[in-house]
């Protein structure tokens, strides 16, 4: 087996979307893909594909192409999909109530066991089943469900405050979609970061940076 | 000035992370910041910063450090902030909802002029001031308005039909949080994911490896 360390996060970032493709097209019906055909439908090189699944241990034969089913199952197992860390977002506000309704926990290695936030506008409302509870009554919840994850989705004023309290708890595994560096201050925290505001600004970058390819007089006035 | 076409995506993508930083310190009213101090702050080294802005042209003086309302102005340039890209969102469930009441599209280069679904129970409501209309009368917008940018916030079973209509008016931009990879069907549209799936299965991979790590009898116990 490689050492997993060394896994470039470039390749574990490509994982999901092999994950998502080929449970389609297991879904689809389809049960054995040539590496050419999976190369061609996700835009990589077939070598490409073949080098990130040697990573974890090489699957599929020369000339026979991958088995979908198999293949789905085996890069879920290394994702870690059989989990259910339990899981609490904090905030109900639009992106808390965004991820409780749309994502599906269970399929993805997580489960959602509770909602909190501190507004008493959303404290008993329910959000895709889920009662939205106080924040003062947290640490009772944390002691009686230890809950493994949290999914962040509050205010920039309130986050470093919250992330402190979770942290002082035990809480290690964030799901952060505040613009707050959890990693700087909590170096062993594992944290996945889902920043829109970088998304967005990115895709502007994009943009821009398109239009000028094909305008060369807007280029040339905004160069210094 | 170095040719901008070969800057490559990591380091394009770190320029929103400055963006937000250096605005947070302009706020604050710190007026410079040394090198040395910047890249403690951003968890970087003062060189990595130092290359990634001469991409750009180079920002900055040795022993002087950065001015940072100068320096966030200028990456705010660099971005293409000053845009207005005019935005639509496509879908008024859950993350449109989200997008439309939480995202400043203003600071970050886009203008958001319109909301369009196809769900009866949606169209007509408002999101933060914007009425959502029948998709039935998007062509006609589309002609008077002329949006740039589409928001991808619909189901599976929609995406690719919308892609092509809207590729088919003339719209090359999206802010994508479908699982449709629009770039393998328009290699000429300029594409932005937000996979949130993708997201909280590779958040899952690094729980799964971060614990195995610390636990070498549950990672044997795992392999093959």
């Amino acid at each position: 087996m490689p050492k997993r360390s060394k896994i470039s996060m470039s390749v574990i970032r490509r994982l999901p979307r092999y994950y998502r493709f080929l449970n389609q097209l297991d879904q689809d019906g389809v049960t054995r893909i040539s590496s050419t055909e999976l190369s061609a439908r996700l835009g990589l090189t077939a070598s490409q594909i073949r080098q990130d699944l040697n990573c974890f241990g090489g699957f599929g034969q020369q000339g026979y192409g991958y088995m979908v089913h198999q293949l789905a199952g085996e890069i879920g197992h290394i994702l870690g999909v059989e989990h259910r860390y339990r899981t609490v977002i904090f905030g109900a506000g639009n992106i808390g109530h965004a991820i409780a309704a749309q994502m599906d926990f269970g399929e993805l290695g997580f489960q959602l066991i509770g909602i909190f936030d501190n507004d008493p506008q959303k404290i008993g409302t329910v959000l895709h089943g889920i009662e939205v509870m106080d924040l003062v009554w947290f640490q009772d919840f944390y002691k009686k469900y230890v809950p493994e994850m949290a999914a962040l989705c509050i205010p920039r004023s309130a986050i470093e405050e919250t992330v402190s309290f979770l942290y002082g708890l035990g809480i290690r595994n964030y799901w952060n979609f505040s613009h707050y560096d959890i990693s700087m201050k909590y170096p062993d925290a594992v944290v996945e970061n889902v920043h829109l505001n970088d998304s967005l600004l990115t895709l502007c970058y994009e943009i821009s940076h398109h239009d000028k390819a094909k305008k060369p007089v807007a280029l040339l006035k905004h160069e210094k």
